[in-house]
């Protein structure tokens, strides 16, 4: 007869603005059974919780059901930890505060924790990835915009009111030339290092310059970092150039961020990723080269070691066993 | 009969380039006995603690001894919390790594604990200050150069290695433009929100305009921070515009900091903020204006409650009641 001390699994939801990924997780990171369901249509967020626990019936049959589950984690866009609640999200369409926390222990009868996508994404990585043991790290996701999540003494920083951790709006240019932000400010991290950063960089410079380039076949206005990346895989000088100029921004931001924490590494995530070397060397040579004496040679610049398309699942199980 | 459950008293240590100041002090931040020893002259640490102890002696007679004191904290240049040493510090005599947590340990035999100076000034201002029951603060220290003690979670962040928390060190102008900092890097926030970085500004400014000013009285090369506020009380133009550009940088630098742990409130302590609204307004209007909308409003700008001449000692034995 087995004895089960510990529940065994954790359930994970990776809330989108148009899907929602809910998967059931083991201690190794192994997501023993998923199952997706849409976001949007459901304009009460009862009804969404409902067809969440309903398409989740399935999945809880494959590991024994809901008493082999530790904890629910949920990853959603302006998830806020001390309160369980989704606040004034712009891309879902429940508004004002949704006490989704409750929501789903009410249904589940077991504990549930939410935060946002790039915390979530650090707990990926302390719990199953490329930071397991550390307790002193940056998490940077370079997606559509650029998040991050801090880790200090093995704990997410959620700061006095759950929001801290917003690196991608630090402000790397302050002059009148810093790019326009979603945030309504201007010079934000993440207009220059998200992956339409990189693409309102590859149009810039295309723009700019005379240079010979592959993406000149391309319209500059649906040029995506995916393009930058193949044209520098076919030696491209103008891609090679995008990728520098994006790395040493980026290296030189965590260079300052290094003050903060001191951490033992930098794990980057994200679609911006795929470009590997290309973007990891300047942001590696530009962090050394701008760190603080005290700090060269300590942190570790590392990419996310989870599979891309199971990591936002995982982030938000790392929650459920809390 | 009173009862003694906790032992009521601790001992701050706060080591000076030049002088090191012991204090004895309670639960509310009442230094009872204070006494002051040279730094310099004791090529050998040991001599330096057998002098501090003895030193201490008198304080110690007036709370009843050592058996009152429940420990001991000590702010020093380059203080390691983690392991309770001075490491490589410029501006003491002694070389290298200094156990000197060990060393007083062994000589009074109570726990001792060591940091550096902003991180105790953080202490000190959680323990007895302007920021007491804040568990998310950031202080920084405007002195010679500009420190900072990061709060999370109601903890100092010491990061990886005992070195986090050097705001100070945060460069807020990448370009050749940027002032040269002792750190041998170039635009640190130092170089400009610094008591030096003021009397550098004074001299910039000077050279660069014509308007009249009571300064232009004074030698260039001795001006300090301390004149500009003088010339300030007097309505000078000039030194208004002096703080003004100070504090418009350091309530810049203080918007993308709240992007770390979004703080409560932020602490600034040091021979600078003798210039209080002068100062404080810009900083605050700078601060407001720059911050990412989801913490505006939020962080209080506060000045230091300690009384200066007693807030280092304070600071470090804060330590002592861990």
């Amino acid at each position: 007869m087995e004895m089960n001390l510990e529940k065994p699994y954790v359930i994970g939801l990776d809330m989108g603005g148009t899907n929602s990924v809910l998967g059931i997780v083991d201690q190794r990171g192994t997501i023993k059974a998923q199952t997706v369901i849409k976001t949007k249509g459901y304009p009460d967020v009862k009804e969404y919780v409902k067809a969440a626990v309903e398409a989740l019936q399935p999945a809880l049959d494959v590991v024994g059901g809901i008493e082999n589950i530790k904890g629910m984690g949920i990853g959603a866009p302006n998830g806020n930890y001390y309160s369980g609640t989704i606040e004034q999200a712009a891309n879902l369409e429940w508004k004002g505060i949704v006490p989704i926390a409750q929501l789903f222990e009410d249904a589940l009868g077991i504990p549930v924790r939410v935060t946002n996508d790039a915390n979530a994404a650090a707990l990926g990585e302390m719990t199953y990835g490329a930071a397991r043991g550390m307790k002193n790290f940056i998490m940077i996701t370079l997606g559509t915009g650029v998040g991050s999540g801090i880790v200090v003494d093995g704990k997410v920083v959620y700061g006095s009111d759950g929001f801290a951790g917003e690196l991608g709006h630090v402000v790397i240019d302050h002059t009148e030339a810093g790019r326009s932000c979603g945030c309504g400010r201007k010079g934000c991290l993440e207009t220059y290092c998200s992956a339409t950063g990189v693409a309102r960089t590859a149009r810039e410079i295309l723009e700019n310059t005379t240079t010979e380039s592959l993406l000149r076949k391309l319209d500059p206005e649906t040029i995506t970092s995916f393009d930058v990346y193949q044209a520098a895989e076919a030696g491209d000088e103008v891609a090679l150039k995008i990728f520098n100029y994006t790395g040493d921004i980026l290296g030189k931001a965590c260079a300052d961020f290094a003050a903060f924490n001191s951490p033992e590494a930098f794990v980057f995530f994200g679609g911006l990723t795929k470009a590997g070397d290309y973007l990891m060397n300047p942001i590696r040579k530009a962090y050394e080269d701008n760190v603080l004496c005290i700090y060269q040679g300590k942190a570790k610049l590392l990419v996310s070691s989870l599979n891309g398309s199971e990591a936002a699942v995982l982030g938000a199980s790392a929650l459920g066993w809390e």
